[in-house]
C-alpha cells in the first residue's frame, strides 16, 4: 500500500524533523531470531550527524528503542515497534522559513498537496526520516544470514572512483570519512567537499552498493522484479535522482553479443553485466547497483525565492547542514537493500510447493 | 502486493508467450468514464510486432477485448477484465530450447525459483507481457484528462539525440519508425539497427518520457514518492537497466547553487532540474525521465551455453526477434506512466479534508 | 487491497451477470502443483443453475477455462488467469427494470455510489460473481493436501438440522438436492422450498462448514485472525447476514467455566467450543462455523417500489430465480474457505525462522 | 496486508501486555483536520481498567501520546504515530504460567505457530492490544463528521435487552456501569456479573452497535463489502465469536416477502432488515449489527491443564481480571467501526469521476 515499504515484511514509519520522535512498526517479522541490537545501533551511528568534519554538525544521540515484538532477546513474530526520540530540535532556526518556499525543497509541493505544512526543518520531508529506515533495515538485515551488503561512495561531483567494485577492498569503506574504499580518490573527495562547504555550497554524487551471497531465486516475475523493488526503495531516498543496476545506462550502448553473460557449467556466469538479476530474479551472482544523489538543496548562501503568497524574498540556509549527503547515506542504502531482500526472501519461501 | 501494479487503482495480469491468451483485471477504476476503445487499440498497434522493418516480423493482431466493467461505453466502477488472445504461437520454434539456458535470459532463474518453467518463447518472462500493460495503461490514461505523456527514443547504442526535449517537436515522434522526433538522428538510429539486424545482433538504447500538465500535489511523502512509483514501474519492464528523472545521474555532478530551481512568482520554476517533482510530489512543471534498455538477449548467432544438467551446448536464436526493442517499448513506457499517474491522482483525492 | 481477496495468495475477479464473461487472476500461486481440473469443474457443477427442482432453471454450462500459469498440467508460479463465458443472458428479461429499484437489491445503492449501473440481471451485484470464487477457491483447495472442507445446509427457514456436525455423516451431503446430510430433515427442507417456490416466494437459511486436519499454527495474531479472514470472506457472499464460529452466539450465553476447552495431554482439547481457533490461530481441532443467508430478494410477486426518479411503480420478478440459495451456496462457502486457508498457510510458511 | 487494518487508511500496531508500550501508525490520514485529543482520551477512559466494580481492578492511566503527523493541532497528512506506555506490569503474576497452557487461551497456538512466546499476561494475545484500536479508531471517528456510532451491551449471559434499538434512548448508554441503555435490564446484568465474579467465574454476552447518518454509497462491490469489512474488524476482537448485521441470523428464518425492505419515494425504506447495507454498499439507513463475545477464558478457579511438554498441571487465574469483558469492549467496537467507515469513506471519494 501507499506509504508503506515492503509487500509481506512491511514497514510503516512516522516522525518529523522537529517533532517528538521518529519510529515505526515492522510487521510480519519471523519469530525466533536472536536480535543483535549493537549491530543496529552501529548502523544508526554511521548515519548520525556530527560524526565527521564533512557532515552536518548537529548533535543527536539517535538511540533506537525497541518497544515490542522481542522477548528475551528474540523476535516473537509479533509486530516490532521502535522509537527514536528527537533531542536537538532548534525550531527557531526555522521561524524565518514559515512562509518561505526554499528552492528545490518540498515546501511548495507539500503546501500544494496538503494545504499547509509543518515547516520546521522540512517537517515530514526532512531526510531525518531515513533514520527509521536504518533502524528497520538493519533489523531486517539480520534475517539474511551470510548475505553481505556493502555500499560505498563511488562519486562526488565529477570525482569518480573508476575502478570496478571487484578491484576494491570493500573492507576499507569505513577507513575514511567519505566512505570510498579507494584511499586516493577518497582524499580528493574529502578535499572537494571541504572546499564546497567553505563556500556555503553543497555537492552531489553517487553510491554503489554490492550484495554478495544472495541465492538464486529471489524476486517476483511480474510486478515485483527484484531490481524494481530495489529501485523503488532507493528512489524514495531524499535527493535520489537515479538508479541503475548491472551494466545500467552504459549497457544501453552495447550490442547483445557484448552484453550477454555466458554461463559456466555450474550456472554461474563468466561476466555479470546482468548485475545478478535475470528476468527480475536473482541468479546467485553479485547484485550491484548505483544510486545518484543531487546536491543538498539547502545552501548557506542567499537565494531569491517566494513565499506562500508569491511575494519575492531572499532565503538563506542557517544552522547546521550537510555539504554532501553521501557519507551519511551509505547506511541508508544498505538498510533499504536489506529490507527489500528480506521481504523478497520471505515471499520466495511460499512460491514453490 | 507483490506482482501487482498500483496501490489503489490496481492491475493484476496473466499470460505467457505461447499460452492461450494474455489479459488482466483493472480494479477500483472510477465509474462514469466514456471509454475511447480506439485510442487503446492505437497504442497496442504501436506496440505490435511486424509494424516496420526494424522490429520483429512476427504477426499478431493483438486485439484487446474488454469483458466487464463497462456498460453502454462507460466504466461502471466494477473491475474491468480484458483479454488479448495469442494467435501466432509457433511453439516448435522453441522445442530445441526446452532444456537449454539461453544467456542473459530468465531460463536459469525461473528454474531456480520455481523448479521448472514453461520454456516456450520465454513463457512468463517473455516481454509479450507488456501487451497487458499497454492495454491497462492506455485505459488509465483516459482518466488523466489533459495530461500529455510522450515518450521517444533518445538513444540507440552510442547514437544520442542530444537536444533537450524542450527543443524537440514531440508531435513528430511517430514520423519515423524508430520514434525519435529528431529526423536526422532518427535516420542514423534506423541505419544502425538495420546494420545490427543484418549481423544477427541486437542493440540497446534509452527512452525519454515527458509528461505535461500534471497538477501540483500528486505523489506520496514517505514510501510512495512519485519518482519511486514511476521508477518501479519502468524497472519492471523487461530489459530495463536504469531510471533517472530530472537532472538524473548528471545532477549528481553538480553543486547545490547550480542545481536548485529558483521560483517564479506564480510558483513555477525558472529551471526544472527537479524534473517536475520535489519531495516526491509533483510541482506542476513537466515531469521527465529517462529509461535505459539493454540489448535484447536473443541474438541470431551461436552462443556457448549450458542445459539444465550443466552440460555444454550451443544455442542460436531462431524465429523472428527484435534487433532493438526501443521503438516498440515507447507505448509501454507511456502506458505504465499513465497507470502510475492515475493511481497517484486517485490517492491524492483522499489526502486533504 | 479493496476488492481483492487474500493477502499473499490473491484473487482479483471480474464479470457481470449479463456481460461477456466472468473470470479472474489468482496471483502468487505456488509452482509445482499438478492441477486436477475435473475437481474444479465438479465444484462449478455443484453451483450450476438448473441442477435440481429447487434451484433456478436457468441453463449455463459454466465451464471454466484456464488461460495461463499452468504448463503441462502443473502450476508454474505465474499468475493463473481463468475465464467462464456467459451463455444464457436474456437481457430483455430485465428491460422493464432499467429504471426500477427492486426492494432489498443493490440497484439503489449502486446508483448512489457510481451514478449509474448495468441493470441487466443485477449487473455486478449479481450472485453469479460467486462462480469466480468457486473456480479460484477450488483451485486453492488443491494446495491444502489432506484438509477436508465440508459444508452443508443446516437450516431452511425454521427447519433446523439440530444434530451437531459430529453426529452427521458428512459423506451424505450430496445424497439429496438440498445438501443436508440428515435425510429426514433434508426431506422437510425440500418440501418447504417447493412450497415456497410455488407461492413465488423465497426463503433463507444457514450453512455450516466443517474443516478437518488443519494443522495448528495458521492465522495471524493481530488483524489477520483466522476467524476474521473467514468471516470477511463469508460476509462478502451475496445474501449473507451473519457469521459465527465455534460456540458462536450461543457461546455468549455461557460461563467461563462451561466454555473453556480443557486440554488432553497431546494438546488436543476435550471439547471444542473454540471452533478450532484460539487467539486467531488454528489449534489443530476441527474448525467449524455457520453462515446465515437471508431469503433471495427477487420474488415472483408484485411489490410496490420506486424508480430512479422516485416515482411509484410495481416490480415483479420474471424469469428464472432461486427460491432458496442455500444448496447452490455450498460450493461457494467451501471454495472461499479453501482460498482463505491457502492464503493463511502460505503466510504461515514465512512466520518462523 | 496481513496484520494491518484498513485498505487505504491503514493502521499498524504494536505492543504486548507486559512490554514497554503499545502504539501504532495511522497512515494516509487526510490533512487539515483539527484533532480533538480529549475526545480520544475520553474513549480510552471508557476502555480503561479499574473504572467500575464489574471490571478488572488493574490500574493503568492509559494516556495516549501522539508523536507525529499533527502540527498546531491539525493533521498534516503525514503518518500519525502514537504510543501508550504500560505502567502496571506485574510480570511476576505470570511466572507460574511460563510453561503452562491456559485453557481456551492462545498459549498453545502461539507456541505452535512461533515456537515460543512472551507468556507474560498473554503477551501479544492480550486484549490490551485493543487500546491501540481505541486510540486510532477514535482519531478516525473525527473524519466522519456528523456520523453517530453508538454501541451498547445487548446481552449478558441469558439476560437480553429485548427492545429494538429504535426504542432505546441511546444517550443513556453510559448512565450505568454495564453500558446497557435499558435501566431495568442493566441492573439485572450488573447483578449477574457481580454474582459471577464472586464465584471466580466469567460470563459472555453481546454488543449491539448502531451507526446513524452514513450517506448512501460507502462500501465496495466485490471483496470490500461494508458488512465484510465491519465483520472482519469485529471478529479480530479478542473473545468475539460471531457477527450479524441487520436481520442477521433471524433473517435466515424468513421469507423473501417478509424480509424485503420496501422503498419510500425518497429512497429510504419502510423497514430496515437490510441493516443499512444493500449489495455491500450503505443505503443511507441506520447501520446496525451485533457482536457475540464468549466469556473471558481466565477464571479464578483451578482448572486442569497441561504444560509445554504435555505434563498435567493445574492452572488458576491470579491477579485482576474482567469477569465480563462487555462494558470495556464498547469503545473498542465503536472505534473499529469508525476506522472501517473512515477507510470506506476515503476510498469512496475515488470511485466516481
Amino acid at each position: 500500500m501507499s506509504n508503506q515499504l515492503g509487500n509481506l515484511l512491511t514497514l510503516n514509519t512516522f516522525g518529523e524533523s522537529h517533532g517528538i520522535a521518529y519510529g515505526g512498526v515492522v510487521n510480519n517479522f519471523p519469530a525466533g531470531l536472536l536480535i543483535d541490537f549493537e549491530a543496529i545501533q552501529h548502523q544508526l551511528d554511521r548515519r548520525k550527524p556530527g560524526q565527521s568534519a564533512i557532515v552536518t554538525q548537529r548533535k543527536e544521540s539517535d538511540k533506537v528503542k525497541f518497544l515490542s515484538g522481542i522477548f528475551e532477546g528474540r523476535s516473537t513474530g509479533a509486530p516490532i515497534g521502535f522509537i527514536i526520540e528527537n533531542e536537538n530540535q532548534k525550531s527557531r532556526d526555522y521561524d524565518h522559513l514559515a512562509q518561505a518556499y526554499r528552492p528545490s525543497h518540498a515546501d511548495y509541493t507539500y503546501d500544494q498537496k496538503f494545504g499547509f505544512r509543518d515547516h520546521r526543518g522540512g517537517g515530514k520531508s526532512s531526510a531525518r526520516e531515513t533514520i527509521n529506515w536504518v533502524a528497520a533495515g538493519s533489523l531486517a538485515k539480520q534475517l539474511l544470514g551470510g548475505i553481505e551488503i556493502q555500499a560505498y561512495v563511488s562519486s562526488v561531483g565529477d570525482i569518480f572512483c573508476d575502478m570496478p567494485y571487484q578491484e576494491l577492498d570493500l573492507r576499507k569503506i569505513d577507513d575514511n570519512i567519505v566512505r570510498c574504499p579507494d584511499e586516493e580518490t577518497a582524499l580528493k573527495m574529502i578535499d572537494r567537499i571541504k572546499e564546497v562547504k567553505k563556500q556555503g555550497n553543497t555537492i552531489g554524487g553517487s553510491i554503489t552498493c554490492v550484495v554478495k551471497n544472495v541465492p538464486a531465486g529471489w524476486g517476483e516475475p511480474v510486478f515485483g522484479k527484484l531490481q524494481a523493488e530495489l529501485g523503488k526503495a532507493m528512489l524514495n531516498i531524499n535527493a535520489c535522482k537515479g538508479f541503475e543496476y548491472g551494466s545500467g545506462f552504459s549497457g544501453a550502448e552495447m550490442l547483445g553479443s557484448e552484453h550477454n553473460d555466458l554461463f559456466n557449467e555450474n550456472g554461474t556466469t563468466q561476466t555479470n553485466l546482468s548485475g545478478g538479476i535475470q528476468g527480475g530474479i536473482s541468479n546467485g551472482m553479485d547484485i550491484y547497483f548505483r544510486v545518484a544523489f543531487k546536491p543538498v538543496a539547502t545552501i548557506l548562501r542567499p537565494q531569491e525565492s517566494i513565499d506562500k503568497e508569491g511575494k519575492r524574498l531572499t532565503v538563506e540556509g542557517k544552522g547546521r547542514h550537510d555539504p554532501c549527503v553521501l557519507p551519511r547515506a551509505i547506511p541508508v542504502v544498505e538498510a533499504l537493500t536489506a529490507f527489500v531482500l528480506a521481504d523478497m526472501m520471505l515471499i520466495h519461501k511460499t512460491r514453490k510447493l
